[in-house]
């Protein structure tokens, strides 16, 4: 069973304000506070705080509903045996989001971010490397304030390095991919779960680890969480071409006009639809919307866009089952209901 | 008593030879090999391998000589009740070194670095900040491969994090100084220390840690390495201005040509020395001997050169006394050798 989408966003919202409130504590402006404030720059303008959420509700389904503490703060371990800071695994997990998030505009050189201009745009890029690089070592500073049996924190630990790791190794797909001529869609997908779906995986994992869930169980989390990653960023592929422009917040079909790999242009070239010449320009703004509906009907002809919709539905539904680990409770139905939300929203 | 300078420079060499194989086998080129390929250009170009070194003799020091394994991968904790791998820490510690080095010469847009171009000349910015991301994460993966009790892994990386936060704040530090007018000797001290010093102090505190030594053992080896830290630092802005050009293997005088701030030129100038005027060219293919000859003439008549000299002499002298907790040994010779070596070098 999947909450409703409604159901989903109440949860999402009421613990997304303690993510918040968790930072304006563990992450204040201290000296030197050029570099702290470049550092809370992005966390402040905003952001779904799905990762962290994640956290938080896996262990409530854990925990089947006996959360000891409202601000996750002493959760009481699965066997009782002692109590952890969930709420610092959480913060250290959207920490870690925040900071590739800084690097990526460097390297992407974009502009904009949340809305707000990217860190690297309000003070200058030596300081965008700076502040990434410190939340980077702050990540791993929150994950051992977790406290709890130092077993399971070295397993927390070495899952959000090994993590990281594969972050960066994903993003050097991403730019790599970007120069080269051919790129299958299965190789687009390696690239996206590496890049994208395996900080989700760790969300999941983490507090299964940390509350001493069995391996069994912490593997189904974190394939969930894979699942789930995969799909939201397939999901983000279609939704550039079917929601419209003002719902998107960015033109539509943008990912055409910057000549971007996504699971439906790649599916369309392997159909041998001729992709770079599906929009004539390269300039966003001198786009027209029969261009576009021109090229998405080209695109739905091929049946890509409904390749892409199935694959993350297929992904979505996969990663449901995976929850078939955790007790009936609502925080497994929010879980469930999460990965729904993730693909059927508008924007 | 402290080891002579040959011996010191012998001991270094021969672990030095262990660290280098160490990477060899522990970060292996693999995909995406670009990205791989770029975290290892620095750490194959060479260096002294300072840090790591000072790890392995901290351990030999401590275990009085009694290395259960030559190649330091198997070596009996304290109490003898298990055993680490300790060369995966040494490797932790240069893995972050390499790892600063790489983004340092992004944010100063540094040519070269140990003789080879830097990362960011050879591959790219978005490549050379993804190597140093990559690094970043291996090395917290390398110190959880020492392995031993789970509550000394997680103390070793507790302070192997705060060390991180701690140097990007010391480099913070650093662009900020470069920025303002006035800068007062004890604020360079201070971001010296942050920078640069407490890797030092990783480098001597975590084998502690991780053999089981008890907590004033560990402060103190901790403390050598703030100490010598700072005093290699301060070193160094002496030789830029004593050692002949040759020897140095660039133009003597550069920082007072770049204008950088320094412990000499900022004392000089509390001393009301004009220290801005003191070479009238920031071209380092410009300026001539006798200007520079001038300009340390001045530097000397302020007693700045002197104050310099005698600060990281008093550091060293400090730092020696700080390994009374250590066994009278070879390697707490060495130790002591090392802080004289690395002020005493000629360059």
């Amino acid at each position: 069973m999947s909450a409703p989408a409604p159901a989903v966003k109440a949860a999402v919202e009421s613990r997304r304000e303690l993510v918040n409130a968790a930072f304006d504590e563990r992450l204040p402006i201290e000296e030197p506070e050029r570099l702290y404030r470049a550092s809370r720059h992005l966390l402040d303008a905003g952001g779904k705080r799905l990762r962290p959420v994640v956290t938080l509700l896996v262990a409530e389904a854990l925990l089947d509903g006996d959360v000891t503490d409202e601000r996750y703060e002493a959760m009481s371990t699965l066997d009782g045996s002692d109590e952890i800071d969930l709420m610092a695994a959480a913060a250290s997990i959207e920490t870690i989001q925040s900071f590739t998030l800084i690097h990526d505009d460097i390297m992407d050189d974009d502009d904009l971010r949340r809305g707000v201009p990217a860190v690297h745009r309000v003070f200058d890029t030596e300081t965008a490397i700076l502040a990434g690089d410190t939340l980077y070592s702050k990540a791993f500073e929150f994950m051992l304030e977790t406290g709890g049996r130092p077993e399971r924190m070295v397993q927390a630990l070495s899952e959000l390095a090994q993590t990281c790791t594969r972050i960066c190794e994903g993003q050097s797909l991403d730019v790599e991919f970007e120069r080269r001529r051919a790129v299958t869609t299965d190789e687009y997908i390696h690239m996206v779960e590496q890049k994208t779906a395996v900080l989700y995986a760790a969300a999941a994992r983490i507090p299964a680890l940390l509350l001493g869930a069995d391996q069994e169980t912490a593997d189904a989390l974190g394939a969930y969480g894979l699942d789930v990653g995969r799909a939201f960023q397939i999901r983000d592929d279609v939704l550039d071409l079917t929601v419209p422009s003002e719902q998107l917040g960015k033109q539509r079909g943008s990912d055409l006009v910057e000549g971007k790999r996504t699971a439906v242009t790649l599916h369309a070239r392997e159909q041998g639809v001729d992709v770079e010449s599906l929009v004539a320009t390269d300039d966003l703004d001198a786009v027209t919307e029969d261009e576009i509906n021109a090229a998405v009907a080209t695109l739905e002809e091929a049946g890509s866009i409904e390749y892409a919709r199935t694959l993350s539905r297929d992904l979505v539904e996969r990663g449901k089952s995976r929850l078939d680990v955790l007790p009936d409770n609502e925080a497994h139905e929010l879980l469930a209901g999460l990965a729904e939300y993730l693909i059927e929203r508008g924007y």
